[in-house]
């Protein structure tokens, strides 16, 4: 039998999938899940979207310009001139989701070797894009003591050497909610130009931004034209992941115009998935007003009934719909694998994700984990609930152990 | 400024489209263009795939399984199983687009500087995944003279050497119709086997066969259990390009679970094209009869008008619906930027894609061009008309520009 190949074997499995078959035995059980492992909102995609969908009248679903329609790029560079005036159609490339504008980004600038500088804890498929792309990721740890603010430049410059080409930051961040300080982005500008690197900007959470602080993107920052690849997505955006609809933005012609030949081997984005995000673009800026308002209670809700918890660390988090709490537990994923195949609390139970997985660094994060807060609000009481229980019942169990272990 | 990766620069750019600029500036003048450039069918998308889309009622588009919709792949199983009655939905991994499973095959299966044999002239997207993956391709060249049958088994040995890792077909052909025969297609399964290679077989044309041959999908030959990796899609099944859903088929467990890990990289197929695909299984046997005799008669009326042009050489094509043909010109590309920004007939032009772009080897191909049939007779027609008339005044003028020279 012929083999696989070296990086298909390294190509990491999901963290965040892989407690699904458990998740699968509990249903099976006639156990309630409260889904709290994976960032697939609750929130109703706009209804201008979905009437764009109902309302499609091709005789003919076609491909679409490799780069997307003109007129959704268009309509996009109108709100990216929002955070620099100088975008137009021509530095957008609408991508299959954001994974897509990432990985051919990666793919245009990346050699087999090079080293791409990653804040850790980060979006675990970040890992599988670089592996795709041949480069290596040199993680720089950021804290859950120090809220997972941006690590420090010193950290940053032990970890470049001669084989660094990148930067990867999310903000607001998957999985820890931290939203980065015009001071931290000034830095991260200098270290880039510094160093003559690409940075790549993951922006899909932009809207995400809680408390009335200002979001500042990287197109705002200066002097990076040669530099910034930025990442979007409306997945997030306009609570609508299946549509699979992202876009890459960069002011620099070379890296676009290779990203080009990517896009233009697998034809085109998806049409339909076009047809609603244009249309999406008409909501009104109440819309966002709404989800944040909504998101921030949940935020406030999940975040207090955690600080409730013995033993639960867990750092507010400034935008997106995530963050990550260290549990009073040695080993994340065997108590979240415990609560899906052992535990239960009125017949419900609760699935979070181990954080282990969103780190580079072998051995961080055991004690922690991803919790998405995606769900309403009684749902996030319930889920609160089962943890704290499931906390409970877990520790007794661990003491038992030990002390059949020490009588 | 960072560099560009080595893969990015190596990356071709489409041959298809690369003549877009002239038909555009044709279009500026008010001239009509025939496209018979592209694999853009004008055949409607099923009714019931457009009612499946205007019915979506979900009131969030959220993704699917990585691997696609089961109820979908559970449709998929059953018409599999008339081709190899022991495939399962586990056996399927819904995909973007055909593009998306030759691309996650490959990466799976193939490292750096592994080779890849592709008979030749061969879709020329291959040499952009083959690229993507790190491995190089090695042609072996079938003829225009010989109808562009499968290679001699001598001309595949000679080209397998202990680097190669897999062979890639396309059955019926893009770019040349060509349609495998039975001995053809089992000899290629004992070359797979006696060299332990992956074949990958691309099938997104099995449904265009034509004068009543039977389809030999190599799902139905025996013992390539651990070597076939199917790139299917319904663009062209169903005449819906931009629903963007394909799937890979393999019974080999290692490839399936492997190319799972780049789908959950990904998140999941689009949404929307799958709830058009899976509807479109319930298309009648009706619809591929009388699109499959709308094809006929295009290609009938296609060949026939260009066997009564001076010059032309065209073996009639078997499936699909291209072919390619040999012109009385030396340099296929330059007569083809020609008839878009020079020549007119009745203020109408005709965009064909030059071959040679559809071949590894260099400096073959470059008196042919791939014609795809794909508008209505009348269109057809004029399109031809178009072809007579440029070929004749290029020849012209090619003789003139002779004669100035001598004298």
């Amino acid at each position: 039998m012929p083999s696989i190949s070296t990086k298909g074997r390294a190509m990491p499995a999901s963290p965040i999938r892989k407690l699904v078959p458990y998740a699968e035995a509990a249903r099976a059980k006639g156990r309630t899940v409260y889904h709290l492992n994976i960032g697939q909102p609750d929130i109703p995609t706009p209804q201008v979207a979905l009437d764009a969908i109902r309302n499609f009248d091709n005789s003919v679903i076609e491909y679409s310009h490799s780069a997307g329609f003109e007129s959704y790029r268009m309509k996009l560079a109108q709100y990216y001139r929002g955070l620099d005036e100088r975008i137009t159609h021509e530095h957008i490339l609408v991508t299959t989701g954001g994974s897509e504008a990432l990985l051919f980004g990666l793919m245009a600038t990346l050699n087999e070797g090079d080293e791409v500088i990653i804040p850790e804890p980060f979006y675990a498929n970040y890992a599988s894009f670089c592996l795709a792309s041949g480069a290596s990721i040199v993680p720089v740890t950021s804290t859950i003591e120090q809220g997972f603010a941006l690590p420090s430049m010193d950290a940053f410059e032990q970890a470049i050497g001669p084989k660094t080409k990148a930067i990867i930051i999310c903000n607001p961040a998957n999985p820890t909610g931290y939203l980065y300080t015009r001071a931290e982005l000034e830095r991260l500008r200098e270290l880039v130009l510094r160093h003559d690197l690409f940075l790549f900007a993951d922006e899909v959470y932009r809207e995400f931004v809680y408390d009335g602080r200002d979001y500042l993107s990287t197109l705002s920052l200066e002097g990076l034209d040669e530099h910034l690849i930025l990442v979007d997505s409306v997945s997030k955006r306009f609570s609508m992941c299946g549509v699979r609809i992202g876009a890459m933005v960069t002011r620099n012609q070379q890296v676009y115009q290779t990203v080009m030949k990517f896009a233009q081997a697998r034809l085109s984005p998806p049409t339909l998935g076009q047809v609603a995000s244009e249309a999406a673009m008409d909501v009104p800026d109440s819309y966002f007003e709404e989800v944040n308002r909504e998101y921030v209670h949940r935020r406030d809700v999940m975040h207090s009934l955690l600080m409730e918890i013995p033993g639960v660390i867990a750092p507010k988090p400034g935008g997106a719909f995530y963050l990550v709490a260290a549990l009073p537990v040695e080993d994340a994923e065997d108590f979240c694998a415990w609560m899906l195949s052992e535990f239960a609390y009125e017949n419900q139970t609760v699935m979070l994700a181990p954080a282990a997985g969103f780190y580079s660094t072998p051995g961080l994060g055991q004690n922690q984990v991803r919790i998405a807060y995606v769900l309403e609000e009684d749902a996030l009481r319930k889920a609160m609930l089962c943890l704290k229980e499931g906390l409970n019942a877990y520790a007794m169990l661990k003491s038992k152990a030990r002390a059949a272990v020490n009588g």
